[in-house]
Parts: C-alpha cells; sequence; structure tokens
C-alpha cells in the first residue's frame, strides 16, 4: 500500500449517553452528555475513527472540515491542517464548544482539525499494523494511570431514577464515592470537581480524603471560582497535602499573583488552551503544570509539541478529562504512553458512564490503569449497534448544545454562578 | 512487515571529503572535511542511512550509543532517544563536535542520537513506501529553496592545486563568486559568511552584492566577531538592505542588547543551540530567527518541536549548514518540505563540494530549490564505492578533528581570532 490512501468522506454521527447530575462552579451536568463519532473513509476501504464535542456550532464547522479533507493522502497532516484554517477563515468558534463556558479561548482550528487528524493517525496505524503510539515515537509506557475524578453530585436527575452513584454533598459524601472508586478501578492518584460549595468545606473534603488515602496525590479543581485571595488562603490550608492546585482563579495574571505565593505547582486547563496563550503564561509564570487535552490542542501530534514545549519551558504536563467515551480514551492512551515527560496521572470520566460506542473489553483498569491497545491504530473497534443506539439517543434527546448553567437554573432558578 | 523491525547494528564510516580553502572568524576550512556515514542495519534487511559529524570524540560517542540501539524497534525512538542519554551519562561532549569551536553549547544527546533517529526515519519511510517528509506531517512544497553561501577564500589550499572557484578577498572577488553560484544554481536569496575582514570591507561586499543583485534577500553572518557597538554600526549600515543579521556578537545578553536597537530581525545558530538555551533567549529577546539543524537539534522530529516552539513564540525559523553530503541534504529537504513555517531559504554548503558518498542525479539545483526526493524514506541511495573511497580519504588524510584555527596558524602562525 504505498500510494496515497485518499480520504473518500467523514461520517460525523452526533451521540448522546446518561451522564449523571455531576456539579461543578457553573451548574450540573445534563441528563445527556453530547460527543461526535468519526468515521474517516479512505479509498482504500480503511476507516479511521475521531471523537469530539457535538454542540452545533462545533458540528456545523466539522460538516464543513471534512469538505476540504476530501481527496487528501492521510499522511498530508501539515496541509490538512492549513486546509481546514482556510475554510473556517476567521472563525472564531465561540458558539458551542463542548467546554460549557468554562474554556473560551480554545484554538477553533485546532478544536476541529483535532479528530480528523486522530482518525488519519488510526489510519496510519492500520495502514502500517501498528499502535499509534509508534507513530508518535513509541510508547514509552504499556500501561498509562489515570485519576480518579471525584464530583459533588446529586442523588439523580429530577425526575429520573437514581444513578448507582449516589449522592455526594459533603466531605463524607465524597470520601464514600472515592472508597467505591479507588475500590473499583484502582486509582492511585485522587482529583476533586470543586468550586461548587464554600471554600473551607471544599478544604475539609480534600483533608478528609487525605485522612482515607493517606499515600494517594490528591488535586482540587475549582474551575476558577475563586478570587486570588481565597485562592492563597486555600493553598495555605493544603500546602503539604495536594500535588498541584489546578486553576483557582481566573486569567493569566490572577494565576501568577497565585502562583508567587501559593507553596504548591499550579496547573491549569483554563488559561492556557491555545498555542498563543502559552508565551504570555511563560512571561507572567502564571502556571507549572499544564493539562494537555488533544481535543482542543489540535490532535495527538499538536498535543506532542505542547509536551515539548513543556519540557522545553520547565513545565510539568498532565491530561485533562471531558466525558468522553472509548475512541477518545484510545486516543488518550496512545498520546500518553507516547509522551515521556507526562508524568502526571491523567484525568478521565470514565466510571460515570454506562454506554459506549467501542466494541467491550478493550479498556480495564487495574490499578487505576489501563493497558495500551496493541491493536494497529488506535486499537479500538467501533460497534455500529451501539453507535446506532447513542445516535438515536442523541435525537431523541433533544439537547444540542452543553448548558449546564441553563439546566441548573431550570432546577433552581435563582442559581448563579458564584464566585468566592 | 507488521512485526516490530529491529536494529541488528550500525556501521559507522569516517569519510573525508576535498574541501575548499573558505575563510571564517576563527580560521579556514581546512583541504578536508570530515563527516561520519551511518548505515543501520535491521533484521528486516532494510539499510537506514544517517550522516554526521566525525571528530574523534563524537565517533567514540555514536559507537557507544550504536551499542544500546541494537535490538530496538525502529519506530521506538522515544525510548531510543531515553537509553542513548543514558549510556552518554553525564558526558558534555566538549572536545570534537565537529563545529570548529563556534558552537559549543549544543547538546550531546541530541547531537549523537541525531544520525540514528534520521536512519530509523528512512527505515520507516522504506516499510511504508513513502518519503521520510510523510512521517513528519507530509510536505508542504514540492521543492525546498536554498541560498547561495559565499565565503571569503583564498585560490588554494598551500602546497595544493587550485580549485575552481578562485581567490575571493574583496568585494570584487565575492561579487564574482555570487555571480557564478547564481548562474549555476539559480539560488534566489544570498549569504556572506562574514567576520574575516574589518567590518567596512564587509559591509562594503554586501552593498556590492545588493546592486550585482537588486531583488535577492542578503544576509551576512560573521560568527559573533563583532563588538555591540560595532553590531550596532553594521546593523545601521546595513538598513534596509540584509534580511536578516546572523550572530553579530556573543551570547544571550550581547545579542539581546544588539536586538532591541537594531532595524532588521537578528538570527542566529550560535546563541540557541539546544533546547535549554530557548527559554533564556525568549525571556531576554535575544534573537527573531532560530537556524535550525538536525544534526545538532536532535533530528528530524526535534527539529520539528524546534519549529513548532519558534512558531508559538512568534520567532522565525531558516536552516544551518555544515559542509555536508548528500544522505544530509536529503534529510534537511525532508524536514524543510515538512515545516510549514520555514519560510525563510536554507543555508547549504553543497556547492564547494566536488565528491560525495549518494548515487548522483538525487539532487538538481532549479531556481536555487532542489525537488523533494519522492521514494522511500529519505530518497537517497549509497554508492558503495563512492563511500569506500571517502573512506580511504579519510583513513590517508590523516584529519581526525575539525580545527580551522590550528590550520590557518599553521599557515600563519600570527593568526587569532579577532573581534572587531
Amino acid at each position: 500500500m504505498a500510494g496515497p490512501v485518499r480520504i473518500t468522506g467523514a461520517r460525523i454521527t452526533p451521540v448522546a449517553f446518561d451522564d449523571p447530575p455531576l456539579l461543578n462552579a457553573v451548574g450540573i451536568h445534563e441528563p445527556y452528555a453530547l460527543r461526535a463519532v468519526i468515521q474517516l473513509d479512505t479509498d482504500a476501504g480503511l476507516v479511521g475513527l475521531g471523537e469530539t464535542y457535538a454542540d452545533e456550532g462545533h458540528l456545523r464547522r466539522l460538516n464543513a472540515a471534512a469538505g476540504v479533507l476530501a481527496g487528501q493522502d492521510v499522511f498530508a497532516l501539515n496541509g490538512m491542517y492549513r486546509a481546514v484554517a482556510d475554510v473556517l477563515g476567521g472563525d472564531t468558534g465561540s458558539d458551542g464548544h463542548g467546554l460549557t463556558g468554562m474554556i473560551t479561548t480554545s484554538g477553533t482550528v485546532d478544536r476541529v482539525f483535532s479528530p480528523f487528524e486522530v482518525a488519519c493517525l488510526d489510519v496510519q496505524g492500520k495502514i502500517l499494523g501498528r499502535p499509534v503510539s509508534d507513530l508518535l515515537g513509541g510508547a514509552v509506557r504499556d500501561t498509562v494511570p489515570f485519576s480518579a475524578y471525584l464530583f459533588y453530585k446529586w442523588a439523580a436527575h429530577p425526575g429520573r431514577g437514581a444513578d448507582s452513584w449516589g449522592e455526594a454533598l459533603d466531605p463524607d459524601g465524597i470520601v464514600t464515592q472515592a472508597r467505591r472508586m479507588v475500590g473499583d478501578y484502582g486509582f492511585t492518584a485522587i482529583k476533586l470537581k470543586g468550586g461548587v460549595f464554600a471554600p473551607e468545606q471544599e478544604i475539609e473534603a480534600v483533608r478528609a480524603l487525605r485522612a482515607e488515602f493517606p499515600g494517594h496525590p490528591l488535586r482540587i479543581d475549582p474551575n476558577a471560582a475563586w478570587t486570588v485571595p481565597t485562592s492563597l488562603h486555600v493553598a495555605k490550608e493544603l500546602d503539604g497535602i495536594i500535588e498541584y492546585l489546578e486553576d483557582p482563579t481566573p486569567g493569566l495574571d490572577g494565576m501568577a499573583e497565585v502562583a508567587r505565593q501559593a507553596p504548591m505547582p499550579l496547573a491549569t486547563n483554563m488559561c492556557v488552551v491555545a498555542f498563543d496563550e502559552i508565551a504570555p503564561a511563560v512571561a507572567r509564570g502564571s502556571v507549572s503544570v499544564v493539562l494537555s487535552d488533544h481535543h482542543y490542542w489540535g490532535g495527538l501530534a499538536r498535543s506532542k509539541l505542547l509536551s515539548g514545549i513543556c519540557d522545553t519551558f520547565g513545565l510539568g504536563l498532565s491530561m485533562h478529562s471531558n466525558s468522553h467515551l472509548g475512541i477518545s480514551l484510545a486516543a488518550m492512551v496512545q498520546l500518553a504512553a507516547a509522551t515521556p515527560n507526562l508524568t502526571y496521572a491523567c484525568d478521565t470520566h470514565w466510571p460515570w458512564k454506562t454506554q459506549d460506542v467501542i466494541a467491550p473489553g478493550t479498556f480495564t483498569f487495574r490499578g487505576g490503569s489501563v493497558a495500551v491497545p496493541a491493536g494497529p491504530g488506535l486499537g479500538v473497534e467501533l460497534d455500529e449497534d451501539a453507535l446506532a443506539a447513542l445516535a438515536e439517543l442523541y435525537l431523541s434527546c433533544g439537547l444540542r448544545n452543553r448548558d449546564d448553567t441553563g439546566y441548573r437554573q431550570s432546577i433552581e432558578p435563582g442559581f448563579v454562578k458564584r464566585t468566592w
């Protein structure tokens, strides 16, 4: 198969899957999370898989990109990136990007290009009969460690049956949740999504986690819900307890102010989410750790670039997660395996979902880690029936854009995003 | 060929080839330039090619690296890099790196790893039946433009016959040299190696080039032979005439001082030659353009990382050259083709040599550019007879380390490297 392998088209299928009522600073997860599955068809008969957000504006842009990728060779990624940039023109992508208003500055071209790049790498790997990690310099680890991702949550979405996790609205609830998650998956690091309650309660929850899990690295992420003084207060209270403090406060300047006095590293997936934000962050000393995410950093090769930049500028590297399915996990694992300086356990929402579009059995968490799939490409296989079912759920569920704030306000009309 | 393709060994052959008496700030090119040719053998029978320096210390390190690479899969580049770093330990590589004392801070691991990485990519391309550029994101240009590389020179090495280029010791000589080089190769950009004569004469030479070639972008590179005030004087005199001023003065601080006042961009292949020099250079604003060189930036993938860093931090990108043969040109061209932000014409010493180790006919300069070889891997074939002849020349010529200063002093005992 030495000649070009040309893209003949892309099937872009929005899907929905059940999502528990997980609380965050801007609201609460809706009953369904939305994703788009990309099946990239080629004239060699090989099909590449990708997964991304499914908000309406994003779907529109994905379709525009797919139009200019037809006819391209699957190795011509530099040219494809330029073609996607050209077709999107000056589109800033501010309407709907699946990140619920918490990340507004990620690069539109990178966000739209990403799933196609992943799908091309999947095809490349299938041509070679090798895992995608081999196309990224080769795996330096056989398994990739993830972090338990704890959320304050309600017992159930209003009017619907309770999920199996139950309520978690205080430190006890969080510790109970953590016990199950660590018990079921073996996670050796723990992250708490904060910014939901007053900082004193969240400090108490982290301390309770420390008491219960004395050896686990801990993190808290309030999604920039705190002022600089509050951030510094929490930082002081959690000194020696958390491995990094994630996005305590908004903006490069606020983060820099906290960073100058906080005793632990600051991490971000909010104030550095695009390549043009790196230089200002470095100049200000805003963060010590960047959470990469191939979904908005332009795919796996550009996430490798981000990792090289972090290595070059003395920044640590971790990995961010949104609610995702198995194609995304495969891409995350292939990338993480081939990124030597990714030394923190990655985030994943994996335990919170009960459905998927990939054939079951590929990923099993042992000791909090999953093995890098050894099969060609991403190493996952699409389950066509499952895809059809979740595509049907997308059509019937009525959700078209993620809106954690609006959903919570529909239940609690007085809810407003707070800053502590 | 879906299983691993393992390295079985590396044949490292030092070669010598005739080099004209080209002058620079530290001395003069010796009668022979030294290079090492790497033939990387694999259990699939495919052989990968690489080319690098051949100074004795470097050869010793190449052999140490080859020892730890045997048995590795040709796609396991991340692991190989770590293995090379491990075997070199704290070796700073200060003895002999083929760069004649002008670049002393390049990374030893990157310099030693580079030719093996290139050879692995050559094998990868051969496995795929695709050019190396496809492994770097795909070519964005079919031809790669190079710059004419002018040198002050003597008519002949003492005691040897004259070469075909004749003497060039004043502006007229430089213009004559440029006429032939542009005439024969069609170069559309011109670089003058300076730091040889007093700045006023070199300014005059650049002005003479401008008069003769009104449309060609011009550059001058005195290899840091000037003080800050001299650099600023030259910058003022050549305002509007040169596209960038290359390494006028030594060090990040000196360059930053010049950069603050010079009207044109400053470029470097001396003060930013390793990844750990990038952050300090960015912080100081020392340079606007980095000349990449895969021979000391750790190979083609890490040169792509450098290009991504330059793009991210608003730095321009050009390409440096040492005296080299066809394997290096192939690697330079594959890299340049797949590097979208490499927008300056690259340097090459190509016209100054009369011998090679590759089969002739692959590279023809048209309009100053060469076509990207379309064949698998690097797209060049080793000429075993030519390799044997240049290996014999290495053995008989007696040179074992590059020493432009010592050679010039052997002819002119009073010569010392000057600073103007």
